[in-house]
């Protein structure tokens, strides 16, 4: 019902295997997408993927930190290079709006569509495609927000048990039937709403900014399917830097337990813990310190992994597109 | 008696195999090196090389457009995160500071060294490490510098068939001798200065901007040993776009044949020619075109490539340190 393809995994600094903070969220139906956080190179990762400027329906930065911005200009002025013309709207902090005006002015860029902000901060909720979108403040070194993407889908079920004793055959039938068309089958009229029961279903994925507080998530969390966090360090590193406004990953597999969110990806992973897990320490010791609390679905991602959220609100590892 | 390494050989947009402009000058002792152009990525190209950002003597901007520069603040602030205290010059076009004190400002980002910004429009040359610099203004859709870098080199060469005469042995004491030390041999002292001519050389070279008209290059091009220039275009490409401002590979290498300058590297290469030369047009076409009208040594430079400016001033491509 929704994927998320991230395009950045790492806190701060790049690194040689992962890019500093970038994710994007991809409608279920067609190739728009968004894009939460922008740090500088994600224009180049846009590169290895499928997912392109144009395409792009809107953009959401969660805090005015560089590594989750800088490449804001660069991904801005290469998707007009590229003939972009659509309107496009960034929600950001009013730091983000202010400095992008600067690189306007100052580097004579040339932007042959238009570029809508809306500041985060006054930000009450709205439409983007298929999604509504809130945010939540968190707690950082400066204001910092999450946002909580939902979307609704209508699922159609048939009646099999109905179907069958009315004599309508497996088939071609039972797909227009459930696809909303009424049909007639030997010279009987079958109308497609005595056949079919519609739900609608929620799905709802949080994608959030810097923060050391996850619990402020609390109100957000309810029926949450996915939560992507930052769990930039491990409990002992963690505890020690506290002082930056960072999350470790026992802290955030705690929360998600305790909020019963079924799904939780951990990014923005600091440089020092390596994906060689050889090497001490390294990502599978931020695994499995959030494994060791949370009963949920777990993964610490890496760049171009791709995630699906599916129709029964199970998110699995999908193959990459680059 | 100096390197180049291109850390970005691409013109407006990345590709998979080429980023932005960025351009290192390597000191011929030492670690230190100059930075000329810093598109956005320049940080991550770094990751893949041995330059260290601790070792980065100096700045220099061409021009304001992006792909000239909006890795500035990523590479700025990684290098404090990454402990740089020593202060930094950078030497750019007004709209550069400004734009970087506005990410200063509007982006949070704290910087644990002094950055000393250098108007391009006011500077009247200056010495950096071993190098002296001057500017040239040169033609394009905004101002656009060249920086040529000069150093000077003494070279100390040993008179051997008056050393042979004397009867000093072939072996350390001619060492000794070479680098300016008095000998004793056989209880006879000699003086270094009996037995070594100095010549001091000078070496240029000069890094441009982007640039439709060489031959503003006239002046500066006298004793120029290697002249890196923008060719974004082969010429019948290059004819029809020319209200972009840019070059084409047969007008640089004509320049570089007349002004007698022996080492040519073209690099700021459209993203229509690829580097495989099946490929129609690629870089191949850039490279005859420069060939059919230059005699000197001419390269189409890539990503990572490391050209050595040698004592006899001849230019070599040297094995990549990455």
């Amino acid at each position: 019902m929704m994927d998320i393809l991230f395009l950045g995994t790492s806190a701060g600094l790049p690194t040689k295997a992962r890019n500093v903070t970038a994710t994007a969220l991809l409608e279920a139906q067609g190739k728009g997408w968004y894009l939460i956080d922008c740090g500088e190179g994600t224009q180049h990762q846009l590169l290895h993927t499928s997912l392109s400027e144009h395409a792009l329906r809107g953009i959401f930065i969660t805090h005015v930190h560089g590594d989750h911005c800088y490449g804001l200009p660069g991904l801005l002025s290469s998707a007009g290079m590229k003939g972009r013309t659509e309107p496009l709207t960034i929600v950001a902090p009013r730091g983000i709006q202010a400095w992008i005006e600067a690189a306007i002015m100052h580097t004579q860029f040339f932007l042959p569509y238009e570029l809508k902000f809306v500041a985060v901060e006054d930000f009450a909720g709205d439409t983007f495609g298929e999604f509504s979108v809130q945010t939540v403040s968190l707690s950082h070194r400066v204001p910092s927000y999450a946002y909580v993407f939902v979307s609704q889908h209508i699922e159609h079920k048939l009646q099999v048990e109905k179907l069958l004793a009315a004599g309508v055959p497996k088939g071609p039938l039972w797909g227009q039937l459930q696809s909303g068309h009424d049909v007639v089958y030997q010279g009987t009229s079958f109308c497609y709403t005595d056949f079919v029961t519609s739900h609608q279903r929620q799905f709802k994925a949080i994608i959030c900014g810097d923060n050391d507080t996850p619990e402020l998530l609390d109100e957000a969390g309810k029926d949450c399917d996915v939560l992507v966090h930052e769990a930039t360090y491990t409990e002992e590193i963690g505890l020690l830097k506290a002082h930056y406004g960072h999350s470790y990953a026992a802290q955030v597999a705690r929360f998600a337990e305790s909020a019963n969110i079924p799904n939780l990806l951990l990014t923005h992973i600091s440089s020092r813990y390596q994906d060689d897990i050889t090497h001490s320490p390294s990502i599978a010791d931020i695994l499995s310190e959030a494994q060791s609390v949370y009963s949920g679905h777990v993964s610490v991602v890496r760049d171009f992994e791709r995630y699906r959220l599916d129709h029964s609100g199970v998110v699995t590892l999908v193959p990459a597109d680059h």
